[in-house]
């Protein structure tokens, strides 16, 4: 049991963030040269950004990265996605080799990509920016046995924050989370339903782009797979390991590691979602750290995020992940510091 | 009438977008290492920067500037706004001391700021940043008498102009729309009305939030202005001398003036909104180069957009204008054109 105490302990770690340094953005963003209130959202941001770093202004992220986490899923031989588990290593294959969209963004922000093969099937060749922590090659069905077992749902997470740690320890001050694994909406879906008592029509959605056929029988596998495990969200790891994949627990890994080093995470879409009701399972105050880049298509992703607590910055209809809608609100965020910490007050003014 | 033929003959620039260059873009999409629409309304942008610029892939556009246009309103004698006519200049002088939000916001997207004075009422000391091209101090009062004349008009819209073309000829490659003027979402309601045909109650907002008092007494105005002018869409340069105000005709200008050159532009909020409507007025095909930045809180915002034929790509509840939301999208459009420049092909990808 011993990756399952370190999870443990490192939820542990999570503090509540500084409310009063979010008090204290609010009333600055009162005094600044502009009317109450007129920068909407990204007041909100700048306020929660003073709390996650309890400081006012809070400092501006200029070192972001995103962490791609990919791993495969035995749910693909229901037949899920039209896609063949071979794609998952390819691609990995291909952000290794700047050819993604995740690459281009990142450059088009400024950040850097860094990519976890926490239980990919398919071999692959190293790489420097390819981080190979292989838990096992791929989950079992999740519809007919547990996707892993505790301890390996552990082992994934800690994987993942491992990786967040070295990042932060590197100079990343905001991390953003991707995932990359041909049928991991399958999952994601099931965990949702599982943490927010939905039901599977109202988390389960096309992915990546299936057909009504596909989707009904999509959505019969989340219905087997919760009457199987009968799952208790008190005991979040438990959840995670009968239903979830390893990039899902690694992306809790992820975000539990930059909640407990106060360093804010940009969640992308509906994987990172279902990964974020993991972290918050285990360690309530987490969402206080997380920030939701953006709406996916998906229709978990608006269901996961009431739960979370968190609106999202921007909905473009995207649903590829990888990590791309997160990296697309890292200027929001930058641009909110800014304004707490750049602007005149209005009482400086010259009214002539 | 040397100005209003110089408008005419601006606006006879405006050609229309490359829509077989969009349709390329399109065809690239399906092609690229994603499963296909994924990217949502990142792909719409990469198709219409592929318009804009003619070319697939598009070139990213890496210097942006925002022009900020200022100018006061005679309205405001009407109580339409709390805040006191000293306080445009007051901004004027902010935004070239760095100190205002636009500032900020431009800096974390890294784009010029540009201030340009086509008529504000107080004497403003000289500054490197800022042009002065006061066409005259201020408007006359709408809700009384023709805000302005048609020349005016038309001299305050080539100002707009000129300062973008001479942006552009120093290597701006994406044009962003910012205002300063007290009281000018008054003559925002009045032109939106004017081009829509909708009811100001639909198109009069609180502004920079003013009390429901305020709001009858400003929707009482901008009703007294359209019954008064009776204006007629079909004549775009008299509905702006009538309605409109000094900066609304300088964004304008620049809208024009970016569309004739080729390079996109993108918009702020409901002045910026409004003035696209006098610039769809005078050349129906500049839409094809504007980009909605963001929707602003305020209601015509949206009438315009509709009536304009643009999706926001930012919805943040901001009221603030001066460009902020403009500038907040310029990430956007820079990750969307890197996608279809950078990303490797579906066919490339090894699947082993």
């Amino acid at each position: 049991m011993a990756f399952e105490e370190r999870v443990k302990e490192l939820a542990g770690d999570v503090i509540p963030p500084d409310e009063r340094a979010a008090e204290r953005a609010r009333e600055r963003h009162l005094a600044l040269a502009k009317p109450p209130g007129s920068l909407g959202a990204i007041e909100d941001l700048g306020a929660k950004l003073a709390a996650v770093s309890g400081k006012v202004p809070p400092p501006v992220p200029g070192d972001a990265a995103v962490v791609v986490c990919a791993g495969d899923h035995g749910v693909l031989e229901r037949g899920v996605s039209p896609w063949p588990r071979e794609v998952t290593a390819a691609m990995v294959a291909n952000f290794c080799g700047d050819g993604a969209a995740v690459n281009a963004i990142a450059k088009s922000v400024g950040a850097r990509v860094s990519v976890l093969d926490v239980g990919v099937a398919t071999d692959l060749p190293r790489h420097p920016r390819l981080r190979t922590a292989r838990v096992r090659p791929g989950t079992d069905d999740l519809s007919r046995k547990p996707a892993m077992n505790r301890e390996e749902a552990a082992r994934a997470l800690m994987s993942g924050a491992g990786t967040a740690e070295e990042l932060i320890g590197s100079g990343v001050d905001l991390l953003v989370t991707g995932d990359m694994g041909i049928g991991n909406t399958t999952p994601a879906a099931a965990l949702v339903s599982a943490f927010t008592g939905r039901p599977p029509q109202e988390t389960t959605g096309r992915g990546t782009g299936i057909n009504d056929e596909t989707l009904s029988l999509k959505r019969g596998v989340v219905e087997e797979a919760l009457a199987l495990h009968g799952p208790d969200p008190d005991d979040p790891l438990g959840v995670l390991a009968a239903l979830g994949g390893l990039e899902h627990a690694a992306i809790a890994g992820v975000i539990l590691a930059g909640a407990a080093a106060g360093v804010p995470v940009v969640l992308d879409g509906v994987i990172s979602n279902s990964a974020a009701l993991v972290a918050q399972g285990l360690a309530p105050d987490s969402t206080g750290y997380l920030f939701a880049g953006h709406l996916s298509a998906e229709p978990g992703a608006a269901v996961a995020l009431e739960h979370l607590g968190l609106r999202p910055l921007l909905d473009l209809g995207l649903r590829l992940g990888e990590g791309t809608g997160g990296l697309l609100a890292v200027p929001l965020l930058q641009a909110a510091a800014r304004v707490l910490g750049e602007m005149a007050l209005l009482e400086d003014l010259d009214l002539g």
